[in-house]
Parts: structure tokens; C-alpha cells; sequence
């Protein structure tokens, strides 16, 4: 069809297999260590957290895995999802770029997180876990990891960062019908939520504390385990079926990306998007530009350090070589709480070091303006993460219809705000603000990272 | 494949006609009657409130109407909508009974509603209409005709149900950053808002109210007409395409559904899937049977007359034969609020009069049981509407269960809840009521239903 809107695949074209990049790169990334012994970790030390399936898939050296059948017919629910031509906003924009997006939004909890959360689950299941903790920062992956335990008949408790957990009482709850335990984190339940209170009993939290929390629940009780929604390889791993699909879907209307945006918190949308898309670039097949798109008020890939740094905020986590902020650093109270991380991806990371791919950094009411054009246009109202890669997108559009460039742009959108309406009302009210990058707030906390040979 | 859950369509099945069942009926349903002469309306009547192309199908006896290719345009961002068979909520009931259920909550608005917003405000935009008002009760109608407003550059103002307002402000920004302006109703900015007020100023609303107010800011304004989300022909026409996607899709996996159930407020569910599939009744090709659910708080056509009524508060709209409450009966403040409406669709009423369908009434405490149950199992979470039409699939489940019999029943899954998660939780924590059916108000509004020969 000449003047598709959609491109859709078949069921029967559900990748069977996820990606693992790290084979294909020039130079594997470092490897984690024990925050101890500062010597490489090995499979027993993330055996109290992890099932030796993840273990296994977080250092596998294998290009390809299986997904397994249990695992596909979940995906089933929501699989294929759909990719967009996105012809209004085209028109209205008067740009000669094609806009491409991929939408993750029609999973039942509204975003790419149950691609990994479901497999998760899966896994752990079969080894015997009868409960999964975790962190929320929107209450995104949250709700993805209380979904699929319901699937595979886990139990789930959550702590979600307080600033989210009393902002989006709708978030909560949604994981509260699946089955989870919801806490706020910093919480009087473990010792690492305490800590914190101790220090500020009006803690807003952060991903960062709410890890520390989830970690300490889990690792001492031998029936519980944890997940982490983004960052770690395994979690990226599972992603890639965005990006199979997305590389099938443009195939179809014969069409190959000159670049490719995709927001970036952890890591795990962008990777999962932009990996398959490297792989193709690095064997000569293609050769799109590749862009991570922060917020300019937590910019770890282009104002954090490359260096060892803890996953957490109390500094319980193997070290992990990443762009960061510092452990310590609490990020301002911007609407995009999935992106509100001091780091980033050691993969990512890793790969931006390569050169393999770019960044910038926006500031959040460009990223709300950039959302309501896209609403008003697409129809779809977009979470506040991938507003940022929306923003980042429209910001090209406009320079291709100043140079006339006929780009191909692919955009990850990666999850619907309908949990994030609020912000949307304080964009529209005109009272949002944008915080300058906290220079001397980062510096403090930087003082606090380790020193490692 | 043996084991589906989902069945999908092509684009190019999306339907191209929708089906108007009026011609294929043994009698024709009772016409609308001017409330003034009480003799039959002309499409001059509805002249000041609908675009012409609109009046002829109201009226048609056409069998198929053409969907015009920009309609089909923007339908093609979410249709064709899945289907599903809910096989890990059969195990879970541990039920012979082979459950479906047709999704239509993947619409950017999240409910069948664009189905028909997108028609009306192409046909209205095409007849140079500038804006179009209307009425909305859970949000959903007016969510989804911000949206198809947005598509078609029309301005739209939407008159909110006061309770609704103020319980879902999230329903209201989402319509905003579509570009609509949005009052609570009752409203001082019209005369029949400012008149209710008079009487009680805490007045939660009503639908009938929202529409009185809603007419009243159209009528007189040459550059403005109204929209409805349900009740009348012309809707259910357009909602036929979940019908035609339906047969299609269950004719897929060689399956004839036994049951058909569906939630009815103003009907346009219902009637969306039903009709296609009381075609093939009609035609001898099949002989499911067809239920309505309704809410046992406002229950029209298990309870109501079947007489000429008004369709709003205030008396504005023409007559028309339905099952009634009385026009000036409002619900008590049940969580579906798309299902508090005095009335029922005159051609659903008609068809149930002609015994063609079947209607039960079922508590909101027990809807919310079965949609909880749901959730667990199937991952979507629905609106409070469509939990009567869950209840009632699980209801029939369970005498599957008792009585061997391995029924095929499809279920009409209109819409997701997640703007409707603080009303999973006041059940979750236990304080949800259920309000017995009012006998002694609707005697009272009945009183007020005017008597036509």
C-alpha cells in the first residue's frame, strides 16, 4: 500500500530468538565487580539475586537465544506491535522527513518493560522463586513485573519511589489488581529505607534507593529473588525483539533508517530498539546515525564521568563501569521518572564509548511540547520517557526541512502516559519548569564514587 | 495454530462498509416523534444538530454504507482490533466453556468510541461544521471525539458528568492536550446547567443533564452542531465494525460463538458486536444466543418501560420509544458511569421487545470480582463498563462448568480501565457498595414521562 499509516506483521513473525549484541563488538564491554574484592563477579555472586538462566544470559557470549514457548505466548498478548508512519505529523511539521515510530504501548502494562519482566518471570518460575522484588520509578516496570508474575503465579512487592508512589496512586493500584505489594520507597521495611529516613524523613526516593531496598529484601530470603527492569545485559537482551521487529517492519515498505532516537534511562528501550540496527550497521548493511535522548536534568552519557560506580544508591550492587552521576546523586523531580537514574547502562555506555552511537540532552517542556504536537496529530499521548525521543525527532524534522534532507527517522515510543496525565495538566497550565543541570550537586556526589585500579 | 490466544486480521480486512440492520428486521423500529407536535421528526428537525450525510443514515434503509477512505484512514491506527480466547481464565474457572473476547481498547481514546467519533467529525468537517459539543460520562466518549476532533481540525467542548470531573481529572487532560475544552455538568455556562444548579448546586450530574447542556450551546449556533456517543442509529452503525471483524476473526479458528455478551448504557457496544452476528441469526446461519448486561443500579431494559421518553434531562431532544427510567431519573453513583443513563439505544430496545436479544442485571461488587479475576489471568484491565459484560461471561462460564455444555462465548471487551483505577480501589480495599435497583425514584421520574397516544 502507497499511503500506509501502519505496518503490521504477522503472529507468526514474533522474533523466536533475542539478540545479544556483545559478540558482534569490537571490544567487549568490562566486566562488573565484586564491590569488595573489586575482582570480576562470577555466577555465585548474583546467584542470591538471579536465576542461573539470567546468570547464564548476562554473560552469555552466544549471538542468539531462544524465547522460550511459555515465554512467546505471553508476548502473544501484545505481539507484533504495530509500527507507524507518522503522516500527520509530517504534514503539520512541512518536513521532507519520513517519521517512523515503534509502538510498545499495547502491552497490557503500557510499555516495552513486560518484554523483559515476562521472561523474568518465566525464568525464575522455573527454578523455583516463589517471589520477585523490585524497584518502580514511574511505576512502569513496576506494573510490567506484577503482570507477568500473575502469568507464571509469583508473588511480587514492589517499592516504588515516593515522589511516583504518592503522584500516581493509579500506577499502584494497577500493580495491586495484578497481585503485587506496593511500598514507598524510602520505606520503614528494610534497612537501607530507614537509612534514608533517618537522614530525611521527607525523602522524594530515587530509582537508586528504591534498588537498595528491593536488593535487601530479596538477597537473604532463599525463596526470593529480584529483577531489574533495565541496565543490566539480560534486560537489554530481551529488548531486542523490538528491534527484530522494527527491522522487519521497515523491510516491508522498503525503507532503512538514516537515523534512529531513542530515550534513554537505563538503556533497555534504546537498546532493545537500536541493537538489531547495529548489528546491521557494524556488518555493513546499513549505516544510520544511532541517538540517545536524556534529560537535560539527569544527563549521565553526556555530562557523567565513564568510570566504576554502584548500581544503587547505599552501594550494595557489583560495580559496574557506566556513565554516572554519582551512586549518591538524586536526580531533580522531573515528570520522566523512568529516566530519573544517576547511570546508564554499562552496554550503552560501552557502545557510546565505541563511538557506535550519540547523545544529547533536552529539557522537559521542549519534550511536553513536542508530545502534545505528536497527540494532537497520532492520536496517541505518550509517556513522559519517549517524550524525549519525540522531542529529539521533531528537532530533526525541522533541520531536514531547513537542508530539504529527505531523512528516514525511526523513533522508539516506548509506552502511553495515561498514568502521567498530571503532567501533562502542569505543562499545559503553563507551571512546569526545567532545572538547569546540577553541576555542583553532581561534583558532591562524585566524591563519593569509588576509586578503582 | 491450535493453541491461539490472539487472532488477528490483515489491514485489508478491515471492513469497508458498516451494516445497518434496520432493513433486515420483521418491523421496523417506532420513529423519533418531535416533542412538540408529537408527530414524526423530518431531517429538518435534526437539521441544527447533525450534518446532513449523518440525518440520511440515521434514517437509511440500506442494508451496507460505504465507510469513506479518510475514516478508514484513521481506523487503520488501531484496527483491526485483536481477538482474544481468555484460555488461562477458562483454566483458571476450570470451565468446559471456550471463552473470547474482542478488544476495542487499543484506540488511542482506549474504548470502541472512536469507531463512530472519527465518522462524525469527518462528515461534520466535510459539511463545514467548525466545532461540535457533546456530553460525557466516564470520559471515554468525550476523550475519544477530543481525539477524532483533533484529526479533522474541529474544535470540541464537552460537558463532563460533575462526578466524573472531579473523580478522573486525568479523563479531562487527556481531552485538553487533544485540544478540546472540557466543563463539569452541570455547568453555569448554559441555561439548562444554571437550572439544575438553581434546584441543587451540588448536583453529581447526569448523562441526561450533559446533554441537555450540550444541545443547548449547538442548537443555536450556525458554525456548531452535536455529537452522540451512543443510543442513536447512526452510532451503532459505525460501531458494526467490531461485529464484522469479529465473525471474520472467529470464522479464522472455525468457531460460532453460542453466546454473545455485551455491557449496554446507550447500546452502542452491544450493538457493535451483536448486529453482524444477529444478521447470520436472521439469515438462519447461526443461532447464538444475545445478551445485554446492565448495571442492577440502572437497569433499563430489565426494569424500564418501554415508551416514548425524552433522551435527556431537560427535555430538549426529540422523543423517542426506548426502555426508560424516566428522563429525569439519576443513577445512583455507580463506577461505570458510562452505564448511568436513564434510557436505552431505541433500536437495542426494539430489538429486545421483538425478543431478539436477552438482558440481565448484575451488581457492580460482582463485575468487579470477575474483572479483577480477569486481570490476573488475561493481563487487560478493563473499564468498569465492560466488567458487567466479564461478569456475566464468568456467570456462564461456571454453569458450563456445572453442566458439561462446551459453549462458545464472545465477550465484548470495549475499553481498558486505566483511567478507572480508583475504582479497583475502593473494591480492592473493601468499601465499594452496591446500590439496590431505586424503585421509589424511578416511580417518580416516570411520572414525568409524557404520554403519547
Amino acid at each position: 500500500m502507497a499511503d500506509y499509516t501502519k505496518v503490521t506483521l504477522d503472529e507468526s513473525e514474533i522474533p523466536t530468538q533475542w539478540y545479544n549484541i556483545i559478540p558482534d563488538l569490537p571490544t567487549p564491554p568490562p566486566p562488573p565487580l565484586h564491590p569488595g574484592t573489586r575482582e570480576p563477579i562470577g555466577p555465585e555472586d548474583l546467584a542470591p539475586l538471579f536465576p542461573m538462566e539470567l546468570i547464564k544470559q548476562e554473560v552469555s557470549q552466544e549471538s542468539y537465544i531462544d524465547i522460550p514457548g511459555e515465554v512467546l505466548d505471553v508476548y502473544r498478548l501484545w505481539r507484533p506491535s504495530p509500527l507507524y508512519r507518522a503522516r500527520r505529523l509530517e504534514k503539520l511539521l512541512d518536513t521532507p522527513a519520513k517519521i517512523f515510530y515503534k509502538y510498545e504501548g499495547v502491552s497490557p502494562a503500557g510499555s516495552h518493560k513486560p518484554n523483559t519482566s515476562v521472561p523474568q518471570a518465566f525464568y525464575n518460575a522455573q527454578e523455583g522463586t516463589k517471589k520477585l522484588t523490585t524497584e518502580t520509578g514511574a511505576g512502569q516496570w513496576g506494573s510490567a513485573l506484577a503482570f507477568a508474575c500473575a502469568q507464571f503465579g509469583l508473588e511480587c512487592e514492589v517499592w516504588q519511589v515516593r515522589a511516583s508512589y504518592d503522584q500516581k496512586p493509579d500506577r499502584k493500584t494497577m500493580m495491586e489488581v495484578w497481585g503485587a505489594t506496593v511500598h514507598p520507597s524510602p520505606s520503614e521495611v528494610t534497612e537501607a529505607g530507614r537509612q534514608i529516613l533517618a537522614l530525611d524523613p521527607d525523602s522524594p526516593g530515587s530509582l537508586g534507593i528504591a534498588i537498595s531496598e528491593a536488593v535487601m529484601r530479596a538477597a537473604p530470603d532463599p525463596d526470593a529473588k529480584y529483577a531489574l527492569g533495565s541496565v543490566l545485559n539480560h534486560v537489554l537482551l530481551h529488548q531486542t525483539v523490538i528491534g527484530e521487529e522494527a527491522l522487519l517492519q521497515m523491510a516491508k515498505v522498503d525503507e532503512t533508517p538514516d537515523l534512529l532516537v531513542g530515550c534513554t534511562g537505563g538503556g533497555s528501550n534504546f537498546g532493545g530498539l537500536s541493537f538489531p540496527f547495529l548489528r546491521e550497521k557494524l556488518a555493513g548493511k546499513m549505516d544510520p546515525t544511532i541517538r540517545c535522548v536524556e534529560p537535560a536534568a539527569c544527563p549521565s552519557l553526556t555530562k557523567g564521568e565513564y568510570r566504576y560506580d554502584f548500581g544503587d544508591t547505599i552501594g550494595m550492587t557489583p560495580l559496574v563501569k557506566m556513565h554516572t552521576l554519582g551512586h549518591g546523586f538524586i536526580p531533580d523531580p522531573i515528570h520522566a521518572g523512568g529516566l530519573r537514574y544517576h547511570g546508564m547502562s554499562p552496554l550503552v555506555s560501552h557502545i557510546y564509548e565505541l563511538g557506535l552511537v550519540e547523545a544529547e540532552a533536552i529539557h522537559q517542556t521542549e519534550c511536553f511540547e513536542g508530545a502534545v504536537t505528536f497527540t494532537k496529530t497520532e492520536g496517541i499521548l505518550p509517556a513522559p520517557e519517549p517524550t524525549h525521543a519525540i522531542a529529539a525527532m521533531i528537532r530533526e524534522a525541522n533541520r531536514c526541512k531547513e537542508t530539504g534532507e529527505e531523512k528516514t527517522i525511526l523513533t522508539a515510543l516506548c509506552g502511553h502516559g495515561h498514568f502521567d496525565l498530571r503532567s501533562y495538566e502542569v505543562y499545559l497550565d503553563g507551571s512546569m519548569v526545567d532545572y538547569e543541570y546540577p553541576e555542583e550537586k553532581v561534583a558532591a556526589a562524585m566524591q563519593d564514587v569509588p576509586v578503582v585500579a
